[in-house]
């Protein structure tokens, strides 16, 4: 593997029904997907939305797990019934669902022996050999067992909590981003876009995204790549084209 | 098919490496899962969100379609080189990406003929045969062939063009849901919301979710149903959980 450009990937799973009928707005995938890849230089590549279904789970872990480098997992570690992912993911493994001794230790001291209930009690149930992820604010661990790493659904907590899964993480090269903000319209520059597009094909990826800003529209140009030369070089010829076409730059 | 209780459900398909990213926040999931169930019934069973790569769109496509009702994507059909889902979908469907006579003549209208430039024209390009969905705020619509309906990624343009799209759907049985907000932990009340849940087992899904809301945390119970008895009967029970543990109330 090239060293300078090495390409590690990642996939989200997020689990629960409250996400998919649209009662509650995710937020914890652009969380995760900017940290990956500021911090540990690993791209997302797939995200899916499923339900708290044991079989739907069961299905996705296998093959996500498969397929790609990491897969992160959010949601169901809780300790109500609908708190599903660490029994369904001892099954795709065929591993035991089972007391993890130090999760276990950690709830009990955090509750107390007293209010150490049932419920509580469940949040130390994992894949056995699972590896904790420790949660500063309130105590139950998250787990990774093979390259699948579980953190809870809460946005609060999994933010909390995500610093503590780089031990377990290989970096890979970081993709830097630059976005230039023009005063124009997608379809004035997209036949210029699509030529400079193919001069850097296989070193930076261009998007465009129109936006609206204080009554005016326009398109957000943004370039990614590994490579920090080829985006400037990039950049170059994106200004050169705002130039010819006499289009006003938008400095944030 | 039981026509008190026609269950018909449907997926989502993001396209956009924005979204991958976490460089834009994703709005559109939350708010079609939403239209889709309280004004057509139609439960969303998964989503995907993945990136503007021809083979990764055809897949999907193929795959979801086959699976669901209906499948909704959403992004990739502006006129820049990364728009890439009309010309996606034709070929995952093995129909000809081609000028739809229709769109091209509402978007030749919208812009004039004289700045009718090819970029505009690229999203008069749809597969042969598809539907239009018409956009009232920016005139290029988005389309449907087959049981996949594709819009626009920005949320305020598929806001505006989602009521065009009703008319291409069959309905299905609205779930209805009802949320209990009370002032306790999950894990005080999982064991009983376990039992209450399998009494409901093939009527109503019981969602517990954390929250806090003015430095105080709580647990909002979600129940959903078909049936207006079932979700009113499993309010009375969660009411005497509630009750029995002197739990205090949010009303909202």
């Amino acid at each position: 593997m090239n060293k300078k450009n090495k390409k590690v990937n990642a996939a989200i799973l997020i689990i629960g029904n409250e996400i998919l009928s649209g009662r509650t707005q995710d937020k914890n995938v652009a969380f995760i997907s900017n940290w990956l890849n500021s911090k540990c230089g690993i791209l997302v590549k797939e995200v899916r939305i499923i339900p708290d279904v044991e079989k739907t789970i069961i299905d996705n872990i296998l093959l996500l797990s498969k397929k790609f480098n990491y897969v992160f997992t959010t949601g169901g570690i809780g300790p109500t019934h609908d708190d599903i992912t660490a029994r369904s993911i001892s099954k795709a493994f065929k591993v035991k669902y089972e007391f993890h001794k130090e999760a276990y230790e950690i709830l009990e001291k955090y509750y107390g022996k007293k209010k150490f209930n049932d419920g509580r009690k469940k949040m130390a149930k994992l894949p056995k050999n699972s590896r904790l992820i420790y949660n500063p604010s309130s105590a139950a661990p998250g787990f990774i067992i093979k390259n699948v790493l579980s953190l809870p659904g809460v946005p609060s907590i999994l933010v909390s909590m995500i610093e503590n899964c780089k031990k377990y993480l290989i970096k890979g090269s970081r993709v830097h981003s630059k976005t230039l903000n023009l005063y124009t319209v997608e379809s004035n520059i997209s036949k210029k876009l699509g030529q400079i597009q193919k001069r850097f094909k296989n070193s930076v990826d261009i998007g465009s995204y129109p936006f609206f800003r204080l009554g005016k529209i326009g398109v957000a140009v943004v370039t990614r790549s590994t490579s920090l030369i080829k985006l400037k070089n990039i950049n170059k010829d994106l200004l050169m084209l705002a130039k010819e076409k006499k289009i006003k730059i938008l400095k944030i």
